[in-house]
């Protein structure tokens, strides 16, 4: 009995269809990919050659060549579509599901999009999809989904899902509209099994459903349906019309998608846009780059602190206050992070909002000035014995409060601005919050040094 | 038409709930309770006192109980589970879903198991489930499921399910098992209702479904119904016998947690066990503070590097070299996790493991001299203009060039490192690669100093 295909048996799978496409056996091939799950077809085709790709997609069946640029990312989907023929194109996306289809044709020369809806048997369902922003809650819907009327009987229900019987999608919730197309209710399959024949869908249903608008963004139609474990959501215009679905298979990857962004942003990267194993070294210098000069650029102002002190601080004792230097400025850091991650995750999973902010804060100097004062006593204990001079420990320690204090406040508050403003909040805190803790770190390091060591 | 209720909605029905109980009158909170869904419930009787819910769950009905305790985290349903009588908890807990049942089971204390077991009308249902890890599959698993046999027909399935009519949990796969239990197959509820009622289940029900055994980890399951689109996913031992199902909604709530604590671990602390509004400094600092600490430790290993080359290099000179120091250990730990949050990334999603290590180590030694060619021209223009000296930008340059080379290539070997060594990649990076790219790079940077500038 088969589980998930093991990495090892993919890999042998890769192997035997290169060869098989060596001998342009393409009749073969075929057969391999119709015996493979959509997520696995994928996973292989990504593995071989565009030319082999791009004859591999005129020869599959189209449901299959479907399969497979659904599970693509946009970008390898954009190249390839590129290279085949309008009608090939207009075969495929007539087979894919209408969310997916639109999402690819929001990648292609809006000149062409044109022509390919002439080409397609499905232009009506799809033509509405392509208006909504790829990550809004519109464009994550599907409008092939089945509506009920309020007054059809059980039985009339069941007919008409053997009439619609759909080859791919297996929607689980069915809606219930007026005459006006407005959402009524919503109707639980296993609900619907197991009711006599004969009652009419409204007294089965649920009124007053979960439902989202098409404008909304993406990450609230997942949290919607993560905290109130829903397999299907409505998705409704300004005045309640019922346009399309959102299915939980497809909040499972924007989960996902979601998840990697912002972990990637915290380690100061862009995300890439294509699997790890088959970006190319300059797309991910690309992805990078920008992010290193500019926390260099904001980092400069370290040196440019350390300048300024240089001028008036004896060289000697400088040469041992700047021991403690990467110390410092890795604590304040490694403090602020530690705050800014948790201000950011607490932000995401709805827990707190900017309104929070002044409680936040004050929540967080505390925890600030319990950490600081636990550092100090390390610092105090380290500079005392590499530099014998009780002064220089003193300093070091409340140097060490001071940093630890600011950069829990500044890791606290920036995060929520930033979710003021409307910004990334995982973007913003990276460079700003460097530039701040360690540039501030080192003025409060050697102004507390001038102060103490009266230097 | 409501959809789900925004916050200030909330704190308004939290401030009307405090007043009606301040008066005792509990049936009028008993009504607000009951027109709440259970993620709303489990927020709003998250804000009342200790004693407010030890009251609301002895008065409440127990099924709305059951409800506010599936969703609490895991801490405070041990505090509040402390706190009532053996036969109330033994209400309560019959009313939960057995796997969110079996979890709350595993935080009491193991005699007082003995004693709830026996109060419990659905034991036999819970007990095996207490034998599986919280974290794994079989810990995610709900016994609560309907096994069919291959010779049923549909309708005799549907008959089936009418009698079964679970109150809570909605399944929309059935599974098909033989004489001893073994699965067989999985059926489509839509296919069911859409099939002659007179077919047997072997002629409509998927052969070789997806399945994982009970020890696998929950983060497996996941990836697995995320990746193949699953609903519900059966859990065997290891001769194949059913044991349960995991849910979709389980799964949801598992993808959560895990990106949750992904995150906060790259940010360098613990994940919170409780919601950051009800979580106290004292907690927050322990989450905190041993890693600071560790992160401090490590990092005195760049004050001894330091202190090597001062002996050795004039007061003046080192005094110019310190300046860059701030500036080449933030860009060599920038450089170092920009890789390492990718890689941990990709190792998560499945995408590269540590078979992979030589070949993702050539890609970032690469990425790595480029970005690094990039950052010198930066660095020796930031130099030139600060230190008037050809050999210092030269020195300056030169080191950024090793440092995000150095710092590329261990981000990208120790998580794969850690992951080899069953470690988790993110607790790992953290401490090690600052120790090993800052001191490192301290080293890098004054040996090219003294080489160029002939001190």
């Amino acid at each position: 009995m088969p589980t998930t295909i093991a990495r090892t048996d993919l890999d042998n799978i890769i192997e035997a269809l290169k060869r098989v496409l060596d001998e342009q056996n393409f009749s073969r091939a075929v057969k391999v990919f119709e015996s493979l799950e959509p997520a696995d077809m994928a996973e292989v085709f990504d593995e071989l050659d565009e030319s082999q790709q791009v004859a591999l997609l005129r020869t599959l069946p189209s449901g299959e060549s479907a399969d497979i640029l659904e599970e693509l990312n946009d970008e390898d989907v954009a190249d390839l579509v590129a290279l085949i023929s309008d009608e090939e194109l207009a075969r495929i996306v007539d087979e894919m599901e209408p969310d997916k289809a639109a999402d690819l044709l929001g990648d292609v020369h809006p000149r062409r999009v044109e022509t390919l809806l002439a080409d397609l048997n499905d232009e009506e369902e799809l033509r509405p999809l392509l208006i909504h922003a790829d990550d809004s809650a519109g464009g994550l819907m599907t409008t092939d989904f089945l509506a009920l009327r309020r007054r059809m009987t059980a039985a009339e229900a069941i007919q008409a899902m053997r009439d619609w019987s759909p080859t791919e999608n297996e929607f689980y919730y069915l809606f219930v509209v007026d005459a006006h197309g407005l959402l009524k209710g919503v109707l639980d399959l296993r609900r619907l099994i197991i009711a006599d024949p004969q009652t009419q869908l409204q007294n089965i249903m649920t009124v007053d459903p979960h439902f989202i608008r098409a404008g909304a963004d993406q990450e609230a139609a997942a949290e919607l349906m993560a905290r109130y474990d829903l397999l299907a959501l409505p998705v409704v215009d300004e005045k309640d019309k019922l346009l399309g679905i959102i299915t939980i298979d497809d909040v499972v990857d924007v989960l996902e998608e979601e998840a990697t962004e912002d972990y990637i942003r915290l380690g100061g990267a862009e995300p890439l846009t294509r699997p790890y194993r088959s970006s190319s070294i300059f797309s991910m210098m690309r992805k990078r780059f920008g992010w290193l000069l500019l926390l260099f650029v904001t980092g400069t102002l370290t040196g440019s602190v350390m300048r300024i002190f240089q001028g008036s601080i004896d060289p000697a004792v400088m040469t041992s206050l700047a021991i403690f230097v990467p110390l410092l400025i890795g604590t304040g850091g490694n403090a602020g992070s530690q705050t800014t991650a948790t201000i950011i995750r607490a932000v995401s999973t709805g827990d707190i909002d900017w309104h929070d902010a002044l409680s936040v804060w004050w929540k967080e100097a505390r925890v600030g000035l319990l950490l600081g004062a636990g550092m100090a006593i390390a610092g105090f204990l380290r500079s005392i014995t590499w530099v014998d001079d009780p002064n220089m420990a003193l300093t070091v320690s409340l140097a060490i409060v001071g940093i630890v204090f600011w950069a829990t406040s500044t890791g606290a508050v920036l995060p929520l601005i930033a979710v003021r403003l409307g910004v990334d909040p995982t973007v913003v805190s990276g460079p700003v919050m460097s530039t701040l803790v360690d540039a501030t770190g080192l003025f409060i390091y050697f102004s507390l040094a001038r102060l103490i060591l009266q230097i």
